[in-house]
């Protein structure tokens, strides 16, 4: 980078033969975290959420821009998530490179970039009739944790881990680059995101719900409310959904294992222009924005 | 452009030889506008704020990503916020690319992402000794306007078209890459602005108040009111502050006569490390943020 923050813009140097990709996400208080979150885990998932489109892209996060609107100048909140930010950039090797700050309700937006080969990035759509459906990770902890939150109830630290401190596939991204028809980040829940897919893609979809990866906690919780729209509509989750032809199946093990990541099939790519989810006849409840 | 608005990020080819530049701006309600202005003013000014940094980089505005956070869904509001925000997008040659809608209190930020052939933007750190100062266009309008408005007193029409409708000075920066060794947008006030020039360049200044460009309503005020704090520290007039070697001098007289904006030599950089003003002895009061 030429020029990072301290100008009024920042600037990068451009290297033929790669794409830029952008993508901007608002965390505000009272929808993405509560009033008496942590700024260190708000600084975390600030960035986390964008570090997730980009690898949704398959495509490598290099720089963000901070823009934050808080009510009052409270240092040692401000120490925190600066220091937060700060140790979840260089973990994920990317810099900040400007920023603005104003007075306001809390409220953060992080516009993140990053680079792909050209034509490498996995885009929503590309899925095909007879790829098959696939989910990283185990889906609905965050939006279970958020439900026994809401309700009063004490969440399972792993759920509370799921909410705050969700993982943001890159390494994953980055392997299916070239193999994946479609990604997309699950953020709103996976019923809303695959049908982003199938609509991109004109395509559609049958999924089974007994397939879906679920936590131990999530099964129970299922098994004692009979309540299935936690895994198939609850946001937050961050795991990628993503298509691929059946040749690629076994690599796609294989990346799992190096990944280290549970990939789970749960369904297959058809043309009848609509979701069928086996097993679940509710209609869904995914996160709306309004 | 690849890939636009719907995926998870959008997607940019890059071009060797030239640089990228980005820069971000929020927009806050009760701190850059008034609960009751109007969203087609709103919108307006959330581009421009952005161009006019892309513009004080001496680069080419190309496309930004808007990310607003609205306290209902007022589809009316949002109409003409949207029909505002294109026909400015269209005015100035930049694409929307991405975005993200969430609930809270009313606050829109743009990352706004430009190029400029390599090595040639105009920073903030480049002045010398000897150099001239520049202001283009007249200042002190849009916080004189700010001012009435909370006084309860009637701005003129010219001021709250220069408080509301601020031009981005997009083709003068472009006119002074290679010419201008340094620039700044005066959106904090002249004072605040200029020292960060100075800082930057590590340099000092002597500018004086008898050369500053001034409206009509503006030279009234201070003769009514022996008030110079309103042209020096008023923020929201969007004019570039920049400096020049003398060799450039007719040059610069030039680009003024061809892109019609006044532009007025206001003083010198010296090595002082300081801002001297002569003929104002207060203490400056540029915008601060808190």
């Amino acid at each position: 980078m030429e020029l990072g923050v301290g100008d009024d813009a920042a600037i990068f140097n451009l290297d033929s033969g790669y794409q830029l990709v952008t993508t901007t996400d608002t965390l505000s208080e009272g929808v993405h975290f509560f009033k008496d979150d942590s700024p260190e885990n708000i600084a975390y998932k600030s960035l986390v959420v964008n570090l997730s489109d980009i690898a949704a892209m398959g495509s490598i996060a290099k720089f963000f821009t901070l823009a934050i609107t808080l009510p009052k100048l409270d240092e040692i909140w401000l120490k925190k998530f600066s220091e937060s930010l700060k140790e979840t950039s260089k973990k994920y090797n990317v810099s900040l490179i400007g920023g603005d700050t104003t007075r306001g309700p809390l409220n953060i937006t992080i516009t993140m970039m990053g680079i792909v080969e050209k034509s490498k990035a996995i885009k929503r759509s590309g899925a095909k009739k007879g790829d098959n459906i696939y989910v990283s990770g185990e889906i609905g902890d965050a939006a279970l944790c958020l439900k026994k939150i809401n309700k009063g109830e004490k969440p399972l630290k792993a759920e509370i881990i799921k909410l705050n401190r969700p993982l943001p596939r890159l390494e994953l991204g980055s392997a299916l680059k070239g193999l994946a028809s479609s990604c997309i980040d699950i953020s709103d829940g996976l019923e809303q995101d695959l049908s982003h897919i199938i609509k991109a893609s004109k395509v559609g979809a049958v999924i089974d719900i007994q397939k879906l990866p679920l936590s131990q906690s999530m099964i129970k919780y299922i098994k004692d409310n009979d309540d299935w729209s936690i895994p198939l509509c609850g946001g937050d989750d961050y795991e990628l959904c993503f298509t691929a032809s059946e040749n690629y199946d076994s690599e796609i093990t294989n990346i799992a294992k190096f990944c280290k990541i549970r990939i789970t099939k749960i369904g297959v790519i058809n043309d009848s222009k609509n979701l069928k989810i086996n097993g679940y006849d509710s209609q869904g409840e995914s996160y709306r924005h309004f």
